[in-house]
């Protein structure tokens, strides 16, 4: 069976580079080195990281299939040779997001924060892969990983500034955001 | 933080005896004499138990506000001293269900198998609590836990024969159906 588990561990090993650890909205995360990303479910800190934050990638909650097919059409895969840079999102949404029943959070994350559009019109250029993690137990609710080149950094920076003026963000309580290089590659 | 999770153990002690393990769709799970219920997310099978199964409660998936408001109007918690009969009925659905997007699946789901308007029927006679197990790894998508009175016994066929007839259920690859009685109360 695939395992769609994920462990991202920051310490001294892995082939991720860290540049910087931002909190946007409440507590940071410990700065380290380097980052590592394992297809597993760690149960512990390995030795010598200072931290380890896990996710399940897991099937779409708000996508409708006009949207995912539209995804689907132009999005590229992680792990491109070009995409040296990368930026690990960790968030966390309030109690109030979280009593929303089904209709109403994907008003608010489509009809008036229009996310999946917005995501679209950086497509290809930005890759990304989302992890759940709330109901893992987890400090943070979601883990993106994204995934760019150098010559799209601009455009990086202006989708999560994009994303972070949303209606959506107002029920975000803690936002942490990891740059990255890739080691093998610069 | 309110613990989420729970752990089902099939084994020698618990405060339900087990009455019956009928395999409906699928391979079954080991008969065990009693259950036990942890609110715990437990890391492996207790010494002496045959099984167990875990879940964690979660944010609603497909539910209106107005539907929602319906729910609370009515139901009834866990735990009611006349609910001496118990099912726990474990399903995991297919590749194809969890293929579909959220709007094909609310369309299953309730427009077409109307899950939530028989569940409503059934208020506030038969009491759940729904648990969420595929994102943790688990044999099993939802563990679904019932309580009812021995007088509301025929109300409980009903509901699950009902749903067990929709179009939501060619979805399902696997069902168990645990019954149980509460030792203390009979």
């Amino acid at each position: 069976m695939e395992n769609r588990f994920y462990t991202f561990v920051g310490g001294n090993t892995g082939p991720w580079s860290i540049t910087g650890v931002q909190p946007v909205i409440g507590p940071s995360l410990e700065m380290a080195p380097c980052l590592d990303i394992l297809n597993a479910n760690l149960q512990e800190v390995p030795p010598g990281a200072q931290w380890f934050l896990r996710g399940v990638t897991s099937n779409q909650r708000y996508v409708t299939r006009p949207e995912q097919a539209s995804l689907v059409a132009i999005q590229e895969s992680l792990g491109r040779a070009a995409a040296t840079c990368a930026a690990l999102i960790p968030i966390t949404k309030n109690a109030t997001w979280w009593a929303l029943t089904q209709d109403e959070r994907r008003e608010i994350f489509e009809a008036r924060s229009s996310h999946i559009a917005t995501g679209l019109r950086y497509l290809p250029a930005i890759a990304r892969r989302l992890h759940h993690s709330r109901d893992l137990g987890e400090p943070f609710d979601f883990l993106t990983w994204f995934e760019y080149a150098p010559s799209d950094s601009e455009a990086f920076e202006e989708l999560v500034a994009a994303l972070r003026a949303t209606e959506e963000w107002n029920y975000v309580e803690r936002e942490v955001d990891i740059r990255l290089v890739r080691k093998d590659r610069v």
